[in-house]
């Protein structure tokens, strides 16, 4: 099977050297039917069925599909998750779900996750105006469909208090090795967090920070603009990624060696280990990047990193292999799988 | 500068797919000079003047050196410790001593150590008979140029007692990566100890165990002949040497990629890191020589892997590069010297 990655991830973006992607979310529920936490499993089913109709009436099957609950089996949703087109919650949760996703995977709506839907865009690099526009105009369609519940006072009605107002998340994915590697991360997420901002793991909420990826996003949703919020991010934003250039400057110019050492290290190892796990991948993979933007590697591209941090996520690789596997199997596919790929093989399934 | 290796490195001796070297050495006293702990700097200098004289007249000048206390800068008798012509407690002592080697490094006689001599030699792999054959020749010479303190009941006089009667220490450089990765290592040593044999670090008594590698040495040296100790010895090491191969062939046949996966890594890292410890190198070392033997790496040779196992310590190196460097150098200029010599480019000095 041949796994295509999200557009998302052809590092195409503007600021592609610090920030992987853009991605933003609405949450939304439909009015006259109760929450989530309230909702009867037939309030799920006519959720799942309005939702249907609005995206047949609004013609987005034929660029995208919809997946309801029985294609979304552990391991595929498990897929999903790590392609971040579903959220943990909704990978753990026992209601009647489903999930639209476009062809290209810019483009996601979950249905009965904690709120009735929730749909997102994401995009390369630094783009949150693109991505606004985008998913404007992916909610205006929405609306002429659907009915949201909706106060004047308030804004956009949501399950949790923290998303009422505009039910906006915009964020991005940051690779900040510099900052780690200068020691400065800490000062510098200090103050992203002090404007107001959350940073997270790379899978959101309570994960881990993995080969020096971060996840910075908005936690005000409620008494701004959309405008307005992704005004304050990007300038912060735009701001970390200064820093973090600069870190780099300083460590090409005052211990090229060492990072030199790591990177060729890290290269050395992904194209040799016969046995790795997601973890040591993903810390390599972002030594690596910083190596390739470092102009210290030169036959690796970004996209084939890109691609490599996902399609060697545990489900990704079980999917991809049309198998399923132990961990232990998985280490060794995954090892034999970067390999072939950073030695520029013929693709082994594909 | 070029710097040759002993020629007991060369890997052309008995078994050794495990052993890599057997070391015997005598220790002497003369007669009617007090031992080192009493001796006076006159005393030192008759020892020296002694045996000085005594190599003169068996034309043993010709095939070696004499390195008197000028010679012996800190730096150099470091790297002779490295190359197992010196002991620790040489190298640390303040009495006025000398060192005799001979053109292939396999035959050498501290002065003044904790004895008045001590020599030794060393072959490659493991030959205790040849090796006893050749340091009783050698001792029969010495022995017609000066008298030794001997007593009918105890044999030879020495300065500590645990060396009185043969005055021999006979031991073998071995390498035991298949028994430590089974974790059987314990067990085997333990059977070895409790036969009355000590298991010691590469470089002797309270040295660290490195890269897999244990010297394995009679401690008895009272009350038996030479060749009974050296019996003893030699069935304890031919039952280990057994035993780390039957490993090998487990982990060949049940934990192959494991086992593939170490080496692979450890020889993609010696050929790219740009920095790299004595103690990393000494640990890579071992896994790329366990790599070779059991015929996962076709292109690398035993005798290239032993070489760079003294090339690349600290005082060798700077020998090598004919300068005094710090340690962060020395990381560096170990790398580079391992990746040369790995990639069979041209050799950086020489």
């Amino acid at each position: 099977m041949k796994l295509k990655i999200g557009k998302w991830l052809d590092n195409s973006g503007p600021e592609n050297d610090v920030v992987l992607s853009t991605r933003i979310r609405f949450a939304r529920n439909l009015k006259n039917i109760p929450f989530e936490i309230k909702a009867s499993q037939a309030d799920q089913i006519s959720v799942l069925e309005m939702v249907g109709y609005a995206l047949e009436d609004l013609d987005l099957l034929k660029t995208g599909k919809l997946l309801n609950s029985q294609d979304l089996t552990l391991l595929y949703t498990q897929y999903l998750l790590e392609r971040h087109l579903v959220s943990p919650d909704f990978a753990g949760s026992k209601l009647r779900h489903a999930l639209y996703v476009d062809d290209d995977e810019t483009l996601s709506m979950m249905v009965n996750e904690e709120d009735h839907i929730r749909y997102q865009v994401i995009a390369s690099g630094l783009d949150f105006a693109g991505s606004l526009n985008r998913i404007v105009e992916f909610d205006d369609k929405l609306e002429s469909e659907l009915d949201f519940a909706y106060s004047a006072d308030l804004g956009f009605l949501t399950a949790c208090p923290t998303n009422v107002g505009t039910g906006m998340r915009a964020s991005v994915l940051i690779h900040l090795p510099g900052l780690v590697l200068t020691k400065e991360i800490e000062k510098v997420l200090r103050g992203v967090i002090q404007i107001g901002l959350a940073v997270r793991g790379l899978y959101g909420e309570g994960t881990e920070t993995k080969g020096n990826f971060f996840q910075v996003s908005n936690q005000q949703s409620l008494g701004r603009s959309e405008t307005e919020i992704i005004e304050i991010l990007d300038k912060a934003v735009r701001q970390v990624i200064q820093y973090e250039r600069k870190a780099r400057e300083y460590l090409g110019q005052n211990v090229k060696l060492e990072i030199e050492d790591k990177v060729y290290r890290a290269e050395a190892i992904l194209k040799s280990a016969r046995i790795i796990t997601s973890e040591e991948t993903m810390n390599f993979l972002g030594i690596l990047r910083l190596g390739v933007i470092m102009a210290m590697i030169a036959e690796v591209d970004l996209k084939t990193i890109n691609e490599l941090m996902i399609i060697t996520k545990p489900a990704n690789l079980q999917i991809f292999y049309n198998q399923e596997m132990e961990p232990n199997e998985r280490d060794e596919k995954r090892a034999s799988l970067i390999r072939n790929r950073l030695l520029n093989r013929e693709k082994p399934n594909g």
